[in-house]
């Protein structure tokens, strides 16, 4: 097919940051491979970004740059808007703008996402356009594709990710090179791979958005981010990450979410997960999805979660999707956006964190006396913990020891109220350091 | 939304043996779960099988049960057969008549595709429907999709495979448990991962099929599966499986696949994956696919690649995809069938094999007498194929030495007629055994 016999889609870019960029320069550099596998010209018709000085940066062989967004949402050469400002304001009501007037829009918002989807999914539904999101979760992995239509037949039983790439590249640190944690989130922050203000990845938050919105996905419920458990991984020592090795474990930053009856699991905080489970595996800044289908059993997914061009390539992913739906019928939601018709949307409960029973490594540091074992052992017998195993680490002539200990299933109320009980105890000089265990089973109630 | 309200789309099935099985299964399983995705439902209105004792093991709440395929065929209610069967004829006749009556076709047939893909795939455009086949590759992990259109802004630049659940379970029987390829293949047949004629699977030609529909669908040429250079499993000893741990390497059956500037690189052989590479760590029946991307980077898929149930999951998710299209706008082809739309396809040649250049593992047993090793370097030196390393294992007072290489990359030809000079040496007792190493880099030229 000759070029100018093709449709043509026009694409406005809402923000021209490290993502805004990656996504110009596939579109610009990949054309010919978009249009053998479109049969249209997909092309970059304007973008748009506060800093003038931006337009010098970014590829844009034909189209226009503005500063001013209502200037791109009104072109009327523009079907598809990508918005990659991040945050909630001014990008919703670009985004709600876009959708109202009957256009697709393509974003990578997470934070966004996860407080304002349902409303943001319910004004593309009312508009007739696609609204897409590959890029919010997991960079290039196709996350959001995979639950959205590839696993369509199945009832999911849980998932768990790794998706947050700083955290990861942390851990990593720790885990083979032996660093503390303010060491590695310094040579994270020189290698590029945390920000400045590295709250929102190493505190968990960042996390808790993508499980937000996969679960929402997943099970067809809106999910509240309050009331997702989220501990992120600042306390995690070398010797913790040295003990959990020792009993055949790696420490990752895991989202985990479940089924139950009629409640599902939603929580975010370090896991210990077993050697022999590819989650274990998934070291530096990579990312990876597992998830459990009862026809499907497992799968994982595995790539970059962020970057120039791995999140670009997601983004245009979206792009294609969207315009092979325009070429198809001239608008969008042929997929229901959040997987499930809103119609059969049903608000399932998160459950409280307090509720969950899992395996549990505690550690303890204790004045090294006689008796204290027992005391410690005592305490968690009375709330029904039992322990599968005890190590002992770093005796010396004074000073406090490491007690660490392993425990069977327990629910989390329980251990929580010994946890306090002991940190309570004279012998004990530090507030216990308490990391949840994965083992690998997908149950299902 | 009420059922009775709903849009239906009736499914026929051709072919009622274990995954035929497991589709029905999911669709009356599932059928709320699928309905609230689809926002219509989905359901088996008819299921085939020439052996009318299968009628009985089939879940067919609301259909009927046809002995003979044209009855089902011409069934107005059914918009989409699932085609089963396997092998080429009478699987391409139905799917054939299929299409041109403008149904859409789900498959799982690999042999026909890689065979006659590209006429069934004109014949689906032809007729307007779509042709849809996620079960054929890797059972439940989404390549297809994932190529199609998840990659779908990329140049893609490398893939790689472990595509064969049957080899993957011997190999790593011979890994794990030192079993000897028979035993491995035994035991494989026990537990029901090989059939009693294994040589589809362990001679490499299933996991070649594969390679020629995701090489086509990669870089939008047909693939001859007789220009794939094949090579199955049956030679590899606990031995060399030994021999490569110790050299930071597992042994792994891969479909390899390489974009080169003007041709592609397609083989299926036994290769050395080194340790810190993912797929060296998917381990018995478990299925893995890599793929480079010149803008996504690397991304790696894992799950079941065959059984009932994840099988079953594919051919559901490629059913719920023919839904969606037919609910938009009556008929299929949304996405092109071959991921490159017909205009723009190009033959690209495979290269030879004797043209690869790449990094080799040998293994030669030699009588034990002084002199052997400065022979065999210099008859490799002569091919200009320089060694990495060496290592000699098995010395005994009588009987032959294994001298194991390692090489630094050089071409197959030369190796090939190194190795042939080598076999003529009166000191050699055993045909050399030959593995080839992929280090993790994805070249492009």
């Amino acid at each position: 097919m000759d070029e100018s016999d093709m449709d043509r889609i026009g694409v406005g870019l809402l923000g021209c940051g490290t993502v805004g960029t990656g996504v110009a320069k596939i579109l610009a550099e990949n054309r010919e491979i978009l249009q053998s596998r479109l049969g249209a010209d997909l092309y970059l018709a304007a973008a748009c970004d506060k800093e003038p000085a931006r337009e010098k940066e970014i590829p844009l062989p034909r189209g226009r740059f503005f500063t001013d967004a209502e200037e791109l949402l009104n072109d009327p050469d523009i079907s598809v808007v990508v918005e990659l400002i991040g945050g909630i304001e001014p990008a919703k009501t670009f985004i709600t703008q876009a959708l109202a007037a009957g256009k697709s829009v393509v974003t990578a918002n997470k934070a966004l996402l996860a407080h304002h989807g349902g409303e943001i999914a319910a004004a593309a539904q009312k508009g007739g356009g696609d609204l897409l999101f590959e890029a919010a979760v997991g960079g290039v992995m196709p996350v959001i594709k995979t639950l959205r239509e590839s696993l369509a037949g199945n009832r999911i039983l849980s998932m768990y990710g790794i998706l947050n790439g700083t955290c990861n590249y942390i851990l990593s640190k720790i885990t083979f090179e032996g660093k503390t944690f303010d060491q590695a989130l310094s040579e994270a922050q020189a290698a590029g791979y945390a920000e400045a203000d590295p709250g929102l990845d190493v505190d968990g938050m960042d996390t808790a958005h993508k499980l937000a919105i996969t679960a929402s996905l997943a099970w067809g419920t809106p999910v509240d981010l309050d009331h997702i458990y989220v501990e992120g991984i600042r306390r995690i020592t070398p010797l913790d990450i040295r003990m959990a090795g020792e009993f055949g474990y790696r420490v990752k930053l895991l989202a985990i979410a479940k089924r139950r009856r009629n409640s599902i699991e939603c929580r975010v905080h370090p896991t210990m997960v077993p050697m022999d489970n590819l989650l274990s595996s998934v070291n530096g800044a990579m990312n990876a999805f597992m998830i459990h289908g009862d026809a499907a059993g497992e799968i994982v997914l595995y790539g970059q979660g962020a970057g120039r061009m791995p999140t670009g390539s997601a983004v245009v992913s979206d792009l294609v999707d969207v315009a092979r739906n325009r070429l198809c019928r001239g608008a969008g939601c042929r997929v229901p956006i959040l997987s499930t018709t809103p119609e059969q949307m049903r608000r399932l409960p998160v459950l409280p964190i307090s509720d969950i029973v899992t395996r549990y490594y505690v550690r303890f540091s204790a004045a090294d006396r006689p008796g204290v074992l027992s005391k410690l052992s005592g305490i968690l017998g009375a709330h029904d913990i039992s322990i599968s195993s005890v190590h002992q680490k770093g005796r010396r002539a004074t000073g406090p020891v490491s007690i660490v200990m392993l425990t069977h299933e327990a629910p989390e109320s329980g251990m929580q109220q010994a946890l306090e009980q002991i940190a309570g105890l004279d012998v004990i000089t530090d507030k216990p350091m308490l990391i949840r265990i994965e083992d690998d089973n997908a149950q299902e109630e």
